[in-house]
């Protein structure tokens, strides 16, 4: 059985999202990120880093795995899914979800540092990373001209470079950063959010709310 | 052949350090950071995001590389090295990889941005990034006690995993990271340090000097 430990965040639906649409069992432990529940000793052996998400296999002895971008890679190699048809589609998937790993989640993130939670309004930081996160997205709007789907064959198929890039991407007012006139990243924003999948691990765990109970497929959420 | 558009950064030496590394033959075209070369539209045809490193795999239908981490992969997996001795020890090695790029590589990359570069002085963004820097370098001192390397047993075996966190860590100063008291960690640097292909790569290409030409093993540098 796999038990992820995850709360309502980008980097953190990234695995739910990805988790829901390879339809592998599993268990969710809400984090709870307001009590710092993930800077605890406990959870520092899982993930010394002490971030969500975190993962335990324990078919696999207790295997742990931390890093979102790790978790995504372990788990789409265990069902054999959303990486690609071939090596070099493989690389691709990489490629972007490093993009995404190195790129838009970071920036995005101090956007969202800068214009929500800091406690001085230091313009220039604000600009700064609402700049390059929409000059991120914009790469992303170039590579998805014409295609659906950021890797593969004709029109591309889904994987989880989209799946990282969307969790993060899709979350743009948030971070107050301007998509006007992006129009092939706003269709691939509604195109996978009316996934089933995206849905289902976009609501686990729920903002705020750690009792939530919602069962998908084979998925379980421990209270 | 495999050709690397590079510079002299910390993204730019994980590629020629992990070539070095691996003996295998290449050729490096530098790139002009200065001019703003990585902007130009036939580099945003290998890379989209306009950043260094890139890669073309001549011998691979000219198949393009972008974003270090996933360079640093394709190289790996096509050498059959550096990437651990088994499934686990793989993604392990993947786990701290994405602790580099969506981490110490962003965070330390802030630090000098507003620590080096940026028109005004704003402490306290200066604190946040030296702070998150010296808390990521932190960890990495907590995963090296009693280990020489990050992944492995007994105690661990140099993997992509050193070498991406390396080649940040090594330039704390840079960032004005204090790395005091972080013992394991200044051992590991210095451990590396000494290796002769992470001397080789780190040269590669020199700062500010595009014509420079070095030649370790099977290495051809383009002037």
């Amino acid at each position: 059985m796999l038990e992820l430990y995850s709360a309502a965040t980008p980097n953190g639906w990234k695995a739910t999202v990805l988790l829901e649409e390879l339809q592998l069992p599993y268990t969710l432990t809400p984090i709870d990120l307001g009590s710092n529940a993930q800077k605890e000793a406990w959870f520092l052996k899982i993930n010394p880093n002490g971030r969500i998400p975190a993962l335990i296999d324990h078919g696999e002895d207790n295997f742990a795995v931390f890093e979102s971008g790790a978790i995504m890679i372990y788990l789409a190699e265990k069902a054999g899914k959303l990486l690609g048809n071939n090596a070099k589609e493989k690389s691709q998937v990489i490629q972007w979800l490093m993009f995404q790993m190195g790129g838009v989640g970071p920036m995005m993130g101090q956007a969202n540092v800068f214009f929500r939670y800091f406690p001085e309004k230091i313009q220039p930081a604000i600009d700064r990373y609402q700049n390059e996160g929409r000059r991120l997205l914009t790469v992303l709007d170039s590579a998805l001209a014409e295609r659906d789907y950021l890797v593969g064959e004709n029109r591309g198929e889904y994987s989880v470079a989209d799946i990282a890039n969307w969790c993060w991407a899709h979350t743009y007012e948030w971070s107050g950063i301007d998509i006007s006139g992006l129009d092939n990243l706003q269709a691939w924003i509604q195109r996978i959010r009316e996934r089933p999948a995206v849905q289902a691990g976009i609501r686990l765990p729920a903002r705020g709310d750690k009792d939530t109970v919602t069962q998908t497929g084979q998925t379980i959420i421990q209270k």
